[in-house]
């Protein structure tokens, strides 16, 4: 259903990614390839909370009142070439994380039924955890891998006491035999957390991690191929960005900004390559705060790299050949 | 048709008004007591833009997920009394101020085909123009009667050469014999404009004002009934209130801000008081320029205005008693 | 303890309000008059987050960098009167409001046993059930009367399927006997919650309340007036002061900031006049958000609330007489 | 000089107040009756600085693009009674707060040769010193009065161990004899300084202040008749205002803001009473700071001041007789 | 004519770029060799406007007081070198886009008339096409070469139904055969926008880009080292600078942001590099919103882009040798 | 002394370096292997002010509760391996920079009277001289050498006619003997600052340096080779780190930020690299301005660059081999 008229600017309207049809009833999910899902909850953040605002400020971070899109780099329109809706958010309950992470099962599970990709937009981190636990619910065990942009390794066991927090998706998703160790690859991790304990444990379960030097040291480029080879094993991709993978210039409205992280080309370039060569089973874009955030930038990227995502998907889905528009 | 779901939390969904039912095409108006309109356009200002920004933000500005409301002052909800859905925002041109203002005028008239009040959100103050051109169409010459509260008269022939812009409408209404000059009352003028002239032409035309200093000296309430002694002979109220009447302190995110204004109670009470015992045929709420606001105070400014005039033409149509909410 | 210098700036060391002695022991408060605690928690809001970063922010909105202070409408430094030390903030959990609520209780008992009046800084207002909860357990049932000020009567049974919540302590702090519906006062109540249900109950329970075109009518001083006659049959006087009492215009940084509110003039002159005559047994001052604050001016308005409440406890203390610097 | 073009948006050039012609050497000011300048220093400042940029921020704080203006509550237009040039800002040295105020003084003293009325754009109170002492110096001992809008009393001897401060000036022009004590009228103190001691000292010079709750409790009208009859005596009027005497929420954009203060309606109506009826040899505007304003707010508020009290120069230079523009 | 002072702050006087004398008039202009024009118009952006403010803020953006600058890169002071003047800003007029074009397009001609070399200070990318027209009508055709930085190629032939848009000066350059498509060379693309046909066109054309991904795997230098290439067949060299080539992390302050951008070293080294070698005849730097910058950043780059251009043109009309400033 | 609880979140409580203890007398700093000390001063700025508040935010800036650390790049924790304490700010003299400059070299000498480290937290770049005349003192003249990391070579001899300035430390640190001439380094120079003379003078003397283009043509690792070398021959090592050697992208809250600069990630592993091979005797980090800063990315990096160091300094004492978090 669309809830938006034609030719109307970006800015007219709402409610909807690029203005996509909505689809709030589960038969309305019916056909769709891609369905996103809202999941506006910070209850389990450790630092700066706000983060409930992000799905609807990376809704309207887009210049366009339409639909369209064209990938420059790809050579695709995503819109055009896969059916997408939006799914709107999930119920959450302030102040009740088990209630709002039920809530957010709930509808990823809907858009799954629907035979849809779900792209769930945060939200903290920690709901990582219903969104992988839906989405590996429907595939053998093993077969999904996660790729996840972050500056957090996000695999205490707890933190504070409390075994639900943002900082603990990951290593509940692996001990609960969610995702396998060996099918978590972590990239861009910086700064002084986790502690050693969390690291040996990674070591001792296959996990394996690219931190902020190896990107400095070698180029994206070079671990991307790393992380494709990483997870050749697995038949389908999970992508998990928390947008604090960025750096904070190019990403300051975010709960637990960390310096000297990604830049913007580098993550969307990322997004892009992984996507093209491997499609994805489902995706989550956490951490946008837009109380922290200026000019919008921070929910701008989050956009583009949902945009890039779904246009290299696009192309998986096509041929998986980029045609990248070039000048004589 | 609902766009959003029972239960969510305020930020959670999108699109409308306070989350009541989006009616996108015309036959969905069928029924509606009062509609919204959104006008994002800012084409026609001299100062500070943004204000094409406003409908969404004033849209959203509520901490409330539900079209529930209970009005402690005059003890009703009008989202019980009344039907009320928003139609959506009018597909502007961004560039080109005359096809937006046809755009703006076709869905006011959308909105008044189907017997419903029009509230447009704007968007500069150039469209008193057309959304009172489509009110007064309706309705015996001279029986409209409208209360402008304003900084400024926007009584000018032309601007920078141009006729129409956002400090001209009320000139050409009048001199169009859309609104006789005795129809049009401003409340809360200031500041240094307009020159003479305007002030001449007005009084030449019976239009009658209220300077702030009066409502400063005389107490709002006291200006209230003079207005109300003014608007007597005339059947209908339409009302317009450029945000700017209120002090930059309470409305910061304006485009031509002028230090001096009223306080956000005297403009929520003034509103109250007229909606409650006129009722109104149609409104417009102006000049709310997001880039320029902090934390939404004037997007919340504006939405309140707006409840409270939903507020008082629900208790107009009950039976004209307030029932304040008292303690023993 | 002093952790600050003398004669540094403001702005040069840190940690207590005003500079005064930290007292982070139970042991360091023997002897206090006041002791701070601070509750920096905001697990409980139903918007906008953000109050768990009040109280640092609230202990630093001052441009002095001594705890010396000479109040000119009193005419008394209440730092030189009382001995007021600052027992740091309660080690809440992020996450877990339970855990929270026992700790700031838990502070609050120990300023309690050390029989100094406790000032708890928010953090969301859910906190004034176990401020008022530890309170009162030390007096007479019925003894100790609240005024609260606030736009939102906080009176819910429950928020979204939540008992604790910033919405409903005092709905509970009534129906729990702790604190009589006869002895809770609420000043500034305005907007468009809470329901007929919660009046219904309020009004069974006999609490009081003075919405804010009452203060618009008849004026501050005519309020207070009412609200001491109403406390009169009480021994002691508890104050809780949710800073979005104010206007949006004067308090921006709130999480439900409501627009038509009280002017910090008002606040403070209300706030002055009730300890002056009545003096306080605890106070809390709450949902103060920084992240949504500009240039700190809600956090400075909540530290002169603080201010002025320890000016009239000073005054009430000494001969309960006013000395305002006079001209000749 | 002109350095704008004619009718050019109010955006479109710069440089000078309300685009006046620059006047900046000592013989353009020959036959001004006014004369801007600007006193871009900071250095003596004890909290927040900025307000070295406040000069350029009050001189752009316009949403006109000519020196026109039509004064609605007098019926004046200030710039086409008064020819009014800008003399651009001293050149002061930051860092060197003693050259700065040197040449602040030789830049008011320029203008005072040729005649005109100086406007002091602040920069810091401490420039109210160089400002008086020179205006003062031409005219006989005890001919000028002062009237200080201000929150701070700023008749500390000193402040760090500083002579010179932004919370000095005013003792020492006493204590130097260049205003006598009962020459010098401060209106809307509030808050926790000063200590008693300079109260002492001002009742035994003969000061006389009116703080806030005065205003509060009898209205600015009843406290500016009592203004008007304290300078009786005095030949001559100067007016010192400090922005910080408006409230926080009119006036964030300041170095020590105090919650609790003037609303703009207030000041810009005492301005214009005070200036209709005695004219002014002097003026300044002082603590604007950019840095902590939002949206230009603080600096439009210090922009109209001095607007109101050119068009109650022009009024009084004319025949003193408000002629405000009424509808019939 | 020097508008200010010497010896002044940068913070005091204002006006001109850098401070550089104003030329008002045509006869000011007169031994130029590089004047300023500003552009303050954004009446045809599509999203978010506010480049109306981008000439003021783009020439205070320098905490240099002088025109005074030494290039440690090229070991010149382009103020030393050049007589470079301010002719003040275009009369445009807000809300009449054709007129505003006309303004910029005579104020550009006055320049070349006068033999200088014209810098305009946007405004919106629509601009480009008056500039453009009047900087190649002075030479031959296709002598004029244009090296576009941009994320967007702002080739469509309308938008919205508008022929005039900042989206589409270069379609009508080229189609108007003002600049000849082989003398288009754009860098920076990228994001989702232009569609095919745009692309189809501009390779008709024998326009050439460069896509970040581009300067991302090659280095900004080889890439550099081609657009000289591309533009060696002509005499002359026109640059048109949209600040949002940048990423949004370093120039957040722009109508249309697109996260993946040009660093501001890549830009300032191409700018350096390309004007050293070839000069330039015009340039112009465009879509500066200050309304959405933070700490003036956006506006900074802009003002560094110029000063890097205008170095780069003092070493060519020098001898064209760079000679950086280095430690033995 | 704690001055914090153990397990607060980190915006609880408040006022050392990533909460370790205080010790804010002489005798607390017995047995410390660093001590911070803050310096709260801006009076030598020439543009924006601000760096006043830069101490506070700096020890803020951090999302962890308590003083540990893991250092994922080298394998350490520096809070675990080195005694640090935090001896709080020195008693600046807001407008009296020599008592400002006395006042900080007391409190480093304290420090260093104790055999600790000190990290001094600006603050103005003017306190270089002061902390460095203190550090050099304790050793033999030449055996201390200096990694400036700064846009600005601070080199001049006087600005604005002021010896002591944020523009001269370096000048007189090297005429007056403390730190020769070749014992200089200089990394990230660019701009337009400062003119022939100072680099001349530096030749003459012997200082090295490497501009931006440097770090951009040859890549930080290069550059941090070079300078190690230079620095070969002095045996204790000083680091100055002027935080607006990072691009206005990353530090926009700094008094003269200077598009162009280096990232984040290049900054801190400069400072990792330098620290890990020569540990340092002093450091001090400055122009953090927090008036200009958003979300506190600025302060956040200038804490980083301290972490940074205080970890490189650990594993210098320990073996000097960094210990990477690698998976298997």
């Amino acid at each position: 259903m669309r809830v938006n008229r034609p030719d109307e600017p970006s800015y007219a309207g709402g409610a909807t990614f690029q203005k996509v049809p909505l689809a709030l009833e589960a038969r309305d999910l019916a056909g769709a390839d891609v369905a996103f899902v809202g999941a506006p909850m910070d209850d389990l953040v450790t630092y700066r909370p706000g983060a409930r605002f992000g799905p609807r400020e990376i809704r309207f971070a887009s210049d366009d009142g339409e639909p369209f899109m064209h990938n420059m780099e790809l050579g695709v329109d995503p819109f055009d070439e896969l059916n997408i809706v939006d799914h709107g958010d999930a119920v959450v309950t302030p102040g009740d994380a088990h209630a709002s992470h039920r809530a957010i099962r709930e509808a990823v599970d809907r858009v799954l039924a629907a035979g849809a990709v779900p792209i769930i937009l945060g939200g903290d981190h920690s709901i990582a955890y219903p969104n992988l636990a839906a989405v590996a619910s429907g595939y053998d065990t093993g077969s999904v891998a996660v790729v996840q942009f972050d500056t957090h390794a996000d695999t205490a066991t707890e933190l504070g006491g409390l075994k639900w927090s943002h900082g603990t998706p990951f290593r509940h998703l692996v001990d609960d035999a969610i995702i396998p160790g060996e099918r978590l690859v972590q990239v861009g991790l910086r700064g002084y957390w986790p502690y050693p304990e969390e690291f040996d444990w990674a070591r001792s379960k296959g996990v394996r991690w690219h931190r902020m030097s190896e990107i400095f040291e070698r180029g994206i480029d070079a671990v991307v191929d790393d992380v494709l080879a990483e997870i050749t094993g697995a038949e389908h991709l999970f992508l998990s960005v928390d947008i604090d993978v960025l750096d904070p210039a190019f990403a300051p409205g975010t709960g637990t900004p960390e310096p000297g992280g990604m830049t913007s080309r580098e993550l969307l370039r990322a997004v892009r390559r992984l996507t093209v060569e491997r499609g994805f089973v489902g995706m989550d874009v956490v951490e946008v705060s837009p109380p922290y955030d200026h000019a919008g930038i921070t929910a701008m990227a989050a956009h583009r790299v949902v945009c890039e995502a779904l246009s290299g998907l696009a192309v998986n889905r096509r041929d998986g050949k980029p045609e990248p528009e070039k000048s004589n």
